[in-house]
């Protein structure tokens, strides 16, 4: 049963479970990667026969299998998928930046361009956990920053086949090129680049402890997203809250995996209470109440603070994942809220419909690092390159302050970069 | 002397000197940390004897040694400061962000709320290379960006004190604690807080091998902005250009370090050779010849193109941390030029003025890392919170369709959540 205590009761940094499980990985991992590095498309071939079980010639999707896909996939689904896009565009089209230019000072212009990153991979988990969510939030925040090349790789099924909801998605959020390969092997293939798969700038995408390490070991040679940790969700919540439908979505945290942590925070001891005997009531009935019962006995709590303020001060500590401000005047607190990946107001907001529909990204930064990091965005596939310009006037009139700033710096190789072009100009 | 190539005949990969000195410092810094996390300010206070040979009761830099900086460095000093601040100001508010909100359903309301990270360390390095440039640049995109708390470690001297160019520079730029502690020390503790120093989210700034030895290993609990390989210049230079001047920018820049790279890249076989002969006359003239002779020998290279487009490209593979274009029309190649971390345009443009002077960053990403990151911006020091509102209404119009999303990907309890509200508000 899940455990209720006073406030202050729990250290802040208690509050989430945060250890994550080692992974034994790192050597296998290293093998993989050196394997593609050396034998591109053969390696990938290999191991996807001895993974996946499928034995494979041509490894990229074709456009008869995207055609084959959305024929398998139910219309509805398919509504849903483009409706779902359609709310992840418009909010991310907000994200979009505009290059910028400073011209106020005679013969100087200085400006800001920005660039969309070349060649971004996307690893789309395959088996038996398909997330086509993850495939929209993804994909389209990087078609909106203007990535020319898109490239998806996912493992195929032994009978050689991509899920058909996973290739409607990708074809929805406009995936340009998919590849059926998965694992450590397909994160390798994309760092190094094969005779068949392109090599990329950046890695972005979920996947299991073998994918996670790989990420972590070609990091460096390209960019990658995050290596993220176990899922949370902070519920604060007053008296006045439903105790049903806090627990709900508590459990849909913790039905993520036992290391998820859901976690309640309120002003009333009455409400606390009652979301644990509903949470007793209602894991028994879950699919999958073997994991949600072992995340909710293990690291869920509940919290009884004196008001609403100290709970948020709480949030603002540990910087969930999520957090839902279950109150009556939610935006009363959005100003007081400053920590969190995604914050979902009001009674009618369930975690779930930001994962899926609503339009913010459900790609968030775990394990307290929303302090200093944020949900994926279009900011994630842009560079931003910086240009100076000067004429050989505006240069003359400041080159001296220039050149002595450079020589304090006791670097007169600078300065003389300066003074030659002064010198030169007089001639 | 630089040798001469013909385009190609280098491989883009090889152009620059990319790997880095491998460091030995990894033990040391693990147990710096670990002594600073168990000890805190004693530990801060013993290192600094033993490695800075000052003995400090008060590690907090007062009011009072910052006047007396102020009165220690040259007036005409502190205005050019001051003046560079200005410019770095102008140009960094324009990367101020707004948050932003969606509101174009009935009963919906979607956003994204900008909110400065709240506690930022600066590592500023001490001895004999002062940087007050570095205490500009990394300090005012954070006081842009609204961090309440910037907090500057450095090391003192034998005699206890704190170089005052950098104080200067540091009260100009707005920092708001300063304390005499540098090396891994200072990262521990910034990362683990002490009695004294405060615990932050993000630690910026360079250092030596212990000090990025040390920001690797805090990487993760805190945010890092970067560990930088060796610096690089990319010269693009037409036939017009005057050898002399040519030389003198690539000296610029192989004066920092023997791992440094200098690399010119032009149209004009004649320009090559010339600037070849300018960099054996103007080595033996640098007071820092003996570096600059070892990085134009090691690592210099002169590159012949076909034409400026060929040398474009040949940037846009290796992604240089400094582009020069010294060409007489540059804005005709803006749109071209895709990767760098900072971009020169014309003739008048050393990347000396960026470093010190014109407002752009002049923290930029190495190593062909502008592929994928950026120059340190505001950005660097926000983090940008999504949140989520529906009315009652508006979850009951998509409710079930998102409930069917959440059982597609085999998540009952996150379909769940839905329902429950569904459920409750037909009662």
């Amino acid at each position: 049963m899940i455990p209720i205590y006073e406030y202050g009761q729990v250290p802040n940094s208690e509050i989430f479970a945060r250890d994550n499980i080692a992974s034994n990985v790192e050597g296998a991992v290293t093998e993989i990667l050196a394997q593609v590095a050396a034998r591109g498309d053969e390696a990938l071939r290999e191991y996807t026969l001895r993974f996946d079980k499928a034995d494979l010639t041509d490894l990229e999707v074709t456009e008869a299998e995207i055609d084959e896909a959305f024929a398998a996939v139910e219309p509805e689904f398919v509504e849903i998928l483009r409706q779902a896009a359609a709310n992840i565009r418009t909010f991310h089209e907000k994200q979009r930046r505009n290059s910028f230019v400073v011209a106020d000072q005679p013969g100087v212009v200085l400006g800001q361009k920005i660039v969309p990153i070349q060649k971004v991979g996307l690893y789309v988990p395959g088996g038996t956990a398909a997330y086509p969510s993850t495939v929209l939030m993804d994909s389209i925040p990087a078609k909106i920053a203007g990535c020319p090349q898109l490239v998806m790789v996912t493992p195929p099924g032994a009978d050689g086949k991509v899920n058909p909801v996973i290739l409607a998605a990708a074809k929805i959020a406009g995936v340009d090129r998919i590849f059926k390969v998965g694992g450590a092997q397909a994160v390798a293939g994309l760092a190094f680049g094969t005779e068949t798969l392109p090599k990329v700038d950046k890695i972005v995408g979920p996947g299991n402890a073998y994918v996670a390490e790989a990420k972590k070991q070609v990091f460096g040679r390209v960019a990658i997203d995050m290596i993220a940790g176990p899922s949370e969700i902070l519920v604060v919540a007053d008296g006045t809250c439903n105790a049903k439908v806090v627990a709900a979505d508590m459990l849909s945290q913790a039905e993520h995996d036992k290391m998820a942590s859901a976690v309640l925070v309120t002003d009333s001891g009455e409400l606390a209470k009652a979301v644990q005997a509903e949470l007793e009531r209602q894991i028994p009935l879950l699919p999958r109440s073997e994991i949600a019962r072992a995340s909710i006995d293990n690291n869920g709590k509940i919290i009884v603070a004196e008001n609403l303020d100290a709970a948020i001060d709480i949030a603002n500590e540990i910087a969930p994942e999520h957090l839902e401000l279950c109150v009556d005047a939610p935006f009363d607190y959005l100003d007081r809220v400053r920590c969190a990946g995604s914050i979902f107001l009001g009674k009618n907001c369930p975690e779930a419909l930001g994962d899926y529909f609503a339009g913010p990204n459900h790609t968030l930064p775990t394990s307290g690092t929303a302090k200093f990091s944020s949900a994926l965005s279009v900011d994630d596939f842009v560079v931003k390159s910086q240009f100076t310009y000067y004429t050989a006037d505006a240069l003359a009139k400041i080159g001296e302050q220039v050149a002595y700033f450079a020589r304090k710096e006791g670097l007169d190789a600078h300065a003389n970069s300066i003074t030659v072009r002064l010198e030169e100009k007089k001639q």
